[in-house]
């Protein structure tokens, strides 16, 4: 058993008086937060919020919520972070997986919290963020590597939103990896405008203060509040994903001088991006990520940005990657990665945790290959996952939802290029004889069931919809259909 | 079981363009000197030199003797750098300790090598260092943390020296705590004028390859040549002993404008040697470190050196400090450390591994004490070590050689002061009745069995010495005896 002293805790004692967040004008010194976190996780624990238990965090991005973060590993809790833009009922899912004792939420989300808690089986209590008790200062503690330290929802090919359990060591690892890839300054500024229920929010909070480095916290993305952000804010690294950061080219012009790095995640970028962000002398370094890897696995140096173009660059140092199948340059076959970044697993309230490896990989459902330099280049997320916003949406769970509409009897949904959100859904449906329901009447159905972002824009009906022998929707024959 | 990439591999895979080291005007980039180390450890394994091995390296600073710390790896073997100022005799008892099939010896070493093997009771071959056989490239294997990679001799109480096993994951958390601290920056070019047989050395060579920078080797100290590589070598990062420093100062000018740190190890410096390098705006971070704890501890920033006169500044992240005690601030009592940079414990071929902590904590055997703000401050190093010259003096391994002379019946060495060493050995003589022997006859005899250094420069006769209840000398009070 590997423990480290309590990193919050050592950054107060070692690095007091540095500025550990940054938000909406405010400046929280680590030798504060320590006080309000310990504080905060004094009171989780007294009201029995403690060691063995989960705490659920609903809401944007705030100060408060980077404190609960911090707080709820003190207090010894299991850290569930749940996307804000889920229905209800998608909430109420994932509260009966993981059953936590308690739902923090911030007040604009309180509505949703409520239906949601209504909705759910387990017994979890709603507390709000802006009304949390503090209880009697709870010191910082040795913490055990290989404990859990948070839960975070991810779907897959079933449709069912999967926990994938992430320890201190997966979050600790991640760190390390990346300020080897990276570097790390003492005056670095990393932004937050992802969402910190997110890996890749959540893993800025975490880096940062095991480096002693500053989080800037914006609620949610706005491209001018980053563009000023970048002097008023003195940010040095911000991470995006790509419709992200073409927002941001369109919203200009900043100043970039002081900006080292842009993390460009959610897939692969188009030529003209890189251009543009070339152009204005935007060092971005892309990446390739996962929820089940504490975020960064793969990254593309700036300086290759345009001759590599496309490619998520090379494996982080302690990572090992390899491509399934015969081994030779540009052979396309599922990515598998291991190493210590890797989640143990899913969370089950009902059956213990099940590995997300095999024979020691993790086999990510990704296709890709390997270039002659080593380079990886990504061609198709698993399931076709894409990016919408910011927000990974998995088809199956899509059509999922369609086929519970009585006119559809079949539904291929599939992600096409979109200038504004990265990409939207389309959706090909073959509906059931003599139905005949409107585009309009399917997307209400998927928005009463379905976050906003995964509902499709396009729909088309179509005779007939193209599978393999097995019966998986062969989607990449449908995404041409909506070119 | 942890496992990561070997970390050269895993470099020369990502970044096999950037330098790995640099001697003597020639740069080898880390795609070449993986090629040099997978062929040099073929041949290791060609000749048995293998998986469950020792291999001894003995000699000074050179390319071939980095290439064959990574190589002994590569192999599976277990690295046992020797102190090349050692007597045959010292280094015999050590071969002896730790039987290695074979020692790898440096060509200006090589007699006091043959007369070490022949005194030694253990069959180990000698190869000499610029003659080695390559063989087939071994290719990379993952890093077991938990596995040992190195046996770095260290005297004590005793008088015998105790090998402390270093595992990869020593030497890796120990490289992380110190980028936590020091930051990384990929142009970073840090000086090894250090010994590599010792861990401040050596933990330069390693902490490079894991950050992808570039280790500048010196065979040896010249402090005209530190000047001159500050600026030829562009060197950002320089590890000294207080005795160094005061040399390289006393040699200059030179220009200092390009060094991000002197990491200052070996004790507590006066204050007018940080007078003077701040008068130089040299940029001194004091630091306290430990073989059995992979090298730095705690470390005093920059900015502290003058406010906090004295100190060894801050526990680095993973590491927890604590002084037994009252543990009330100013209180003095011995410093215990823990973490993951902790060696698992000392190497007896005859009897295993001894663990070097109680209850988890590693007792220092040096005495300090946190002041209000916690910094710690080193008041007396165990067994009163004391360093000479870069080279640490353990004055119960002296006595037991003056006691072994026939005309000695008690001795008490003490370090003093001294502007050219840092620190010389004093001894205090009770003679048996009748003996007279001269000074010079008693460090002639300790040069016959002890290393140059270690053999005291000032000898006092007194008719009794002072000890404690339990027969342990007071070397505090000897001490003002030579001032």
């Amino acid at each position: 058993m590997t423990t480290i002293p309590d990193w919050l805790g050592q950054r107060a004692r070692t690095t007091p008086e540095r500025i550990a967040l940054s938000y909406q004008g405010t400046s929280v010194t680590y030798g504060d937060l320590e006080q309000s976190v310990a504080a905060l996780a004094g009171g989780f624990v007294e009201r029995a919020h403690g060691v063995g238990t989960r705490i659920a965090l609903l809401g944007a991005n705030s100060l408060r919520y980077a404190e609960c973060v911090h707080a709820v590993s003190r207090a010894g809790a299991i850290l569930v972070p749940l996307n804000a833009r889920l229905t209800a009922a998608e909430i109420a899912f994932q509260i009966d997986d993981c059953q936590p004792t308690v739902l923090l939420v911030d007040p604009d989300s309180a509505e949703l919290a409520r239906d949601a808690v209504s909705a759910a089986q387990s017994s979890t209590r709603l507390e709000f963020l802006d009304r949390l008790e503090p209880g009697s200062p709870l010191l910082p503690r040795p913490v055990d590597l290989a404990a859990p330290h948070s839960i975070l929802y991810t779907s897959g090919t079933t449709g069912r939103p999967k926990g994938a359990v992430l320890t201190n060591g997966n979050h600790w690892w991640s760190a390390v990896a990346s300020a080897l890839n990276l570097g790390i300054d003492q005056h670095d500024r990393w932004l937050a405008t992802l969402p910190l229920f997110h890996v890749g929010g959540l893993s800025i909070l975490l880096r940062s203060t095991i480096y002693g480095t500053t989080a800037v916290i914006h609620r949610g993305f706005d491209p001018e509040a980053v563009g000023r952000a970048l002097t008023t804010e003195t940010v040095t690294i911000v991470s995006l994903v790509t419709a992200m950061l073409d927002r941001l080219l369109s919203s200009g012009p900043f100043d970039y001088s002081g900006l080292r790095a842009v993390l460009l995640g959610g897939g692969p970028a188009p030529r003209a991006l890189f251009e543009r962000a070339a152009a204005q002398s935007v060092p971005v370094i892309q990446t390739y990520g996962l929820t089940e890897a504490a975020s960064q696995v793969a990254t593309l140096a700036p300086e290759d940005a345009l001759r590599k173009l496309g490619s998520a660059g090379k494996p982080l140092m302690p990572t090992d990657l390899r491509i399934d199948g015969d081994g030779r340059a540009g052979s396309i076959g599922e990515i598998g990665v291991r190493g210590p970044t890797i989640s143990p697993g899913y969370w089950h309230s009902a059956r213990g945790v099940t590995s997300v490896t095999e024979d020691g990989w993790f086999h990510t459902g990704d296709l890709g290959y390997l270039d002659d330099d080593g380079y990886l280049y990504v061609v198709d997320r698993r399931d076709d996952m894409f990016v919408s916003g910011g927000e990974n949406v998995y088809p199956a769970e899509v059509e999922a939802a369609l086929v519970g509409h009585h006119a559809v009897a079949e539904a291929v949904v599939v992600g096409v290029p979109d200038r504004e959100w990265g990409a939207i859904g389309a959706a090909a449906i073959v509906l059931r004889p003599g139905a005949d329901p409107t585009s309009e009447e399917l997307a209400r159905h998927c928005r009463s069931v379905l976050a906003g972002y995964k509902v499709p824009r396009v729909f088309r009906f179509v005779p007939d919809v193209p599978r393999t022998a097995s019966g998986k929707p062969l989607r990449r024959d449908v995404r041409p259909w909506f070119a």
